[in-house]
């Protein structure tokens, strides 16, 4: 008799729930369901316009996706919902919004609902940007021993500096909340009827850690005096680890999903981290790529390591009794787009569209013809400016050794070499801090649909890379933590690890890394490596020069004399 | 009663022919002759094979050019042969051709018409390079005083690689050659019966020195003991100045081109530096580039200097009683040509259609819209090595200061950038070491075609740019020097200063630099210097390592393991 579990992932644009066998991670079904809301970026329902940069949602949103996702995938697999055992979810993150003491958006009360404060600030909302710099000011002057956890600067797409514009621009929708929470944790409190903070969210997100808890409320004053009390007042102090049990189903969850009252609710987590299990991964040194229009790396180890330029250790931040470390790359699938709009010449497209290909396909097929080191070319994969290692958005893209014999597909692999080179760097300043990195799994659109970058990075790195079974990664993984949750009594695992075991796999393709090729990749990698420091490390800060002498001419009158 | 003079400018593919009136430079006619052969560069005219890199011409062509243009412009101007009072002739250089001592080329003999060494070497036949570079190290090896005059390096195109290359592959082409003549000097010999050499290609080219002489003995003799009489067996040593009188019409010409027998004719010389007193340029401190695919510069000084990176200095080189300076860039309107094959997006391409109009011109006006600097680009004009300051063909291209917001007409403009910032080294160059710079002419196509590359040179600079007023520079600054050698009281002049201030003239636009934008581009070029000596002068030989590497992986053979 099969038990099963449901992953819900609640992504940017829509939500996806997979259910899947607890015996071996098989997906029986699944459904997607898109936001009617979608993001909210220039007005709120009622058509009240927002400012630049804003990012709203509609919480109503997430709801509906629960009440037809779940009913969808039980009925398509014909599965008993006796035999559902538990669910699990996954959310972007940071994702905040200003809820009452029962768990009410403020955004539903009639008296908030034309303030866009009220509502939900998706992770891309980038309109507190002033408050993450001041925030970032205050931490180093103080020399916040926290900061460090954090590659030394956190962003503004986290929860302070959000609550800190909710207060600073609505003071009366920060004084009418009585939680600032992580959609990811509202969501599982609405499912269980648990309030509860989850380890991953808090941890990199919220500043918060598992012994020091929050930073100090003297910290706050130094902020805003009207913050001195914030992380007691406005944010939760109950955090829960991955996987654990946060709840059981409540009566009137049931009734709208068909599943059972009292069915298993796991903790809440975040879409790039819930994914680690779901390839199979059960320990420290295997380093996760989740590869698309950026990356971001999740890797566990054994001990809290303040390693420079990563961007958060955080103690049960992936699986519960590692330490979780997270670094990234702003710009990957983005370079290659860019490069398609900008730079592939016509003769390129037209001869690509004469044979009926995919320019991405017939590019890698042109640049894979080619030997490493045969263009001459190298190229530092700043398009985006460089989130980990040099943790410096004010960094520029760079391409060298352009000859008058340079060919578009010989440009569109050296992008491709970049970005493989930038993740190596963070793979041995890992190493190079005392965290081993002994195995690479990536996942995401790239690692399914690129070939050439696969085989690429897997030379580079001089690694296997194997690749991620399913397509639906964090809806597995949310499954997953799902199975854990629900015990190994009611037919799941009481740990995670035997959990990633069983359901989660790499069953795509590996790629083994050519000798041949990682030997001049190892010569092409120590060139980059001295452009990388070269250009980041101060010793030539001619792109921000450029930059700043940029801001000043956009725009600037132009007259002829 | 006027008085003309015939100028003709024999080019790679064609020769032009100028009818000028000697008072003030007027074109009254012009013809073209396109060469029946053209470049040779796959087989001689019977079919036998040439080798790779291998660039020769028939040298009939020439003289059926001399008869097709001269009475062709006679005819069109209605001048009356007696008032043509000279001819004067330019030539594309270092185009060398063996002879026998009467002038009859050894390909004109049917002993030696299938042997590919007895054709003419055009400028561009590049299969003498590994005699260049043995050449090189020799002459640095022996400290040879001569070598600091051509920048420390001479090329494969010049008289004695090519000469070498000869004698080492057909001895017999050696031996029965009594000259080794440049077609410059060869085609004034078949115009006037006198045997000449111009000042201006034994100095850039043949390593000639007004009061030393060619290189000597002992040093031929250690490139290769067979040479060591190569100087007075091969090559003349009746070096005269431009806008000499080699001799008179020969009765033969005459009758050939319906130009009266003795008509003075004047020395040869070379079509870049012909042009200089074209443009009305009298005296030193006057620059002029001719800017095309690549520029050539070319300056007067009062001394001569041994300037670092730079092709050339030689006394009469240009005009006669001054020190000719040449520098040049590798790689200028060929850049452009680069960008437009091989990264202009299709969609730019396509809009450009649409509207119907020359993609440069499309490009010229997005990017001619923007201030200096708004785009945050930088770029080193190296795609083709650089030729001067450098003088190394290893350097190749770099792009920095890209984004994600970057557009293709930004980067069309940081091209043109890095070409003008690469003008303003060389001209810095020759400030530093004492010869001076005080004004700035052009000429050659993208003077005459691209109004935003000169306005964006004279802001560079910051000096008003004055372009030349004839599309025919080099014919009429042959015409000119024929006015010299006919001299004043023929109806000419009796020196070249009065001559290029009467019939040269820069009546085309100035363009004046733009106070604001000069001082951003002295901020760009000041990162463009720091770049250049960076990556140019040793800090960082990454281009050089990628080239090698470059070289061992092209082709280099694929396979997946």
């Amino acid at each position: 008799m099969g038990r099963y579990t449901i992953g819900i992932d609640f992504g940017t644009l829509s939500a996806r729930a997979v259910l899947a066998d607890t015996a071996d991670g098989r997906e029986l079904a699944s459904a997607v369901y898109t936001y009617p809301h979608g993001v909210m970026d220039k007005a709120l329902p009622d058509g009240a316009k927002l400012g630049q940069d804003w990012a709203l949602q509609h919480p109503q949103d997430y709801l509906e996706a629960i009440w037809h996702t779940v009913p969808t995938v039980l009925r398509a697999s014909g599965v008993d919902a006796d035999d559902v055992i538990g669910v699990g979810t996954d959310f972007t993150a940071c994702t905040m919004l200003p809820v009452k003491a029962d768990g009410t958006p403020l955004c539903f009360l009639d008296a908030f609902k034309r303030n866009p404060h009220a509502w939900v600030k998706l992770w891309k909302h980038h309109a507190a940007q002033d408050k993450a710099n001041r925030l970032n000011e205050t931490a180093a002057q103080r020399q916040e021993p926290w900061l460090a956890n954090y590659g030394g600067k956190i962003s503004s797409e986290w929860a302070i500096p959000k609550l800190w514009q909710v207060l600073d621009e609505a003071p009366e929708v920060y004084a009418a909340m009585d939680r600032w929470i992580e959609a990811s944790d509202w969501i599982v409190w609405q499912l269980s009827g648990a309030e509860t903070r989850n380890s991953c969210a808090a941890g990199y997100k919220a500043l918060y850690h598992k012994t020091a808890g929050y930073p100090s409320p003297a910290f706050f004053r130094a902020l805003d005096p009207r913050l001195e009390q914030a992380a007691t007042e406005k944010l939760g102090t109950v955090v829960i680890p991955p996987g654990a049990r946060a709840g059981g189903m409540t009566e009137q969850m049931a009734a709208k999903t068909g599943l059972r009252t009292g069915t298993a609710v796991a903790a809440g987590h975040v879409d790039a981290h819930v994914c680690v299990p779901a390839v199979g991964i059960d320990g420290p040194g295997q380093m996760l790529a989740i590869m698309g229009t950026s990356t971001c790396h999740m890797l566990m180890g054994k001990q809290e390591t303040q390693v420079p330029g990563m961007c958060g250790v955080v103690a049960d931040g992936i699986l519960p009794g590692f330490y979780g470390y997270e670094a990234g790359q702003s710009c990957v699938g983005d370079h290659f787009a860019w490069f398609l709009e900008n730079a592939l010449p016509k003769a390129c497209a037209d001869a690509a569209a004469e044979a009926g290909r995919d320019l991405h396909a017939y590019l890698r097929e042109k640049a894979g013809a080619q030997a490493p080191g045969a263009s001459g070319l190298l190229a530092l994969d700043w398009w985006n400016g460089n989130r980990s290692v040099l943790v410096d958005a004010d960094l520029s893209g760079m391409l060298l050794g352009l000859t008058l014999a340079t060919r578009p597909e010989e440009i569109y692999r050296a992008l491709i070499e970049a970005t493989a080179y930038g993740t190596r760097m963070i793979v041995e300043n890992f190493r190079t801090y005392g965290v081993p990195v002994e195995a690479f799994y990536a996942s995401g659109g790239i690692s399914q649909k690129d070939p050439l970058a696969m085989q690429i990075y897997a030379d580079v790195l001089n690694m296997p890379i194997r690749i991620a079974g399913s397509r639906q990664g964090p809806a597995l993984g949310s499954a997953i933590f799902a199975a854990v949750a629900a015990g190994r009594a009611a037919g799941g695992y009481d740990d995670v690890f035997a959990a990633a075991r069983a359901m989660g796999s790499a069953r795509g393709q590996t790629y083994i890394p050519h000798t041949g090729h990682a030997a001049v990749y190892d010569r092409l990698y120590a060139e980059y490596q001295r452009l990388h420091d070269y250009f980041g490390r101060g010793d030539n800060d001619v792109m921000k020069r450029l930059k700043a002498l940029q801001a000043e001419q956009v725009g600037a009158f132009y007259v002829r004399e």
